[in-house]
């Protein structure tokens, strides 16, 4: 049943770009990012709030059926990705869905202690271990950034098999790099999940190559065109308003 | 010629709501706004980027054609709907105008000195006094907002005197409400400017029942749903994960 409302769910998006699009180091998206802020002195508020916007704008596109969809577990890691996943979270909320909040190692920080306030505040349910099956929907993966290199500590790398375990049977969302990917490398085992969609923020990275879902999203338009110029980055364009593009 | 091109350009916006809308009065904008910040958490610089936000994309949908409406004068005030009107004028770039702002009295706060520094980096012109007609085809009016009472200072008195002298060349857009009318009881007299189109933020205020230009939008969404039951108000719903409604 489930398979064949996948099948029926499914719909071109007519958005997609067809211009080229280039794929950042681990490297320039640390510098990217430091310049946004040191140099444009943007607010990691502000940024967290467009890029959460978008990816919830993302995943209104691709699975927009809230009945079909309605039920969103949004996993929270412990730094920026995890912040964009408490923004999404919210917004999601305000587009009609009814998403709910694991975020097994809390960061105590006041953006982070606010952001998940805003969302308690929003009735959105902060639960303590991922549910059973037959409770979730979707599952929004917003575990690791592309500031992550390593080994993968627990509690992550008992939560990402479970989602693992999930990915057959229910769409996995991953912002900005599939958690548990090398940023530049992709998939470096057959344990790493394999998202359906990906919402890429500010630009794609390397790993993103190896993506073979259905859904592919770049969000986070706050890049200024000297940026762009600087790094020889090429971004599609936008939509009018839109915040979030197909690629 | 101009006249003309205005003609032409009107086009009915598709998504106008037929639901029944709130106005609110001042003190009840004031009570939503402190409880936004001090009872949900929120940030200024989150609410205002995506107030911000919702306004650019409102100017996006009305006046859409760059080439006609490129270059967009936004005038900042002081309090927090200048700080909007920096946001504002940030994304209008980043959808492809050229905005350029005027900002006669800057706020020595880090927000505003951040959202001004953001403008000037990406390259939006800051001018000292209202341009020639011919250098501007429109005017985002960013100056007072919601909480504003009393008596119109300078240079603000000038400024708005010459905001008048163009609006009927020129479209005026308003953020929140057009700057010089009681938030409440609308244009007090004959020399408060008549904006063609106004974005009100959160909800409209008790003076927008005496709007008569083209388009009204509603933008800002980020009211949680407890807080439009608390104060009895009626939001339209927002369709998918657009940030603004025509109303």
């Amino acid at each position: 049943m489930r398979l064949i409302n996948r099948l029926f769910s499914f719909r071109p998006i007519k958005t997609m770009t067809t211009q080229k699009v280039s794929y950042l180091t681990q490297q320039q998206a640390k510098d990217i990012d430091e310049e946004l802020f040191n140099e444009y002195k943007f607010s990691v508020d502000q940024l967290m709030e467009l890029a959460g916007l978008s990816c919830a704008a993302a995943i209104e596109k691709a699975y927009n059926d809230k009945h079909q969809y309605s039920k969103c577990l949004v996993i929270v890691g412990g730094g920026n990705n995890g912040g964009d996943g408490l923004v999404c979270a919210r917004h999601l909320k305000l587009f009609g869905y009814e998403p709910f909040v694991f975020y097994p190692k809390r960061t105590d920080k006041p953006l982070y202690r606010n952001l998940l306030h805003q969302c308690e505040r929003m009735n959105i349910e902060v639960i303590d271990k991922i549910p059973t099956e037959s409770n979730i929907n979707l599952i929004v993966d917003a575990i690791f950034g592309f500031g992550f290199a390593g080994e993968i500590r627990e509690p992550y790398n008992q939560i990402l098999k479970e989602i693992k375990n999930l990915e057959k049977t229910k769409p996995i969302i991953s912002i900005d790099i599939p958690s548990g990917w090398d940023v530049e490398k992709g998939p470096i085992n057959d344990d790493c999940i394999q998202p359906e969609c990906v919402i890429s923020l500010t630009a794609p990275k390397l790993c993103m190559k190896y993506f073979q879902g259905k859904y592919h999203f770049l969000g986070g338009r706050f890049v200024p065109k000297a940026l762009e110029e600087k790094y020889k980055i090429n971004l599609p364009n936008y939509s009018n308003s839109e915040q979030i593009i197909q690629i």
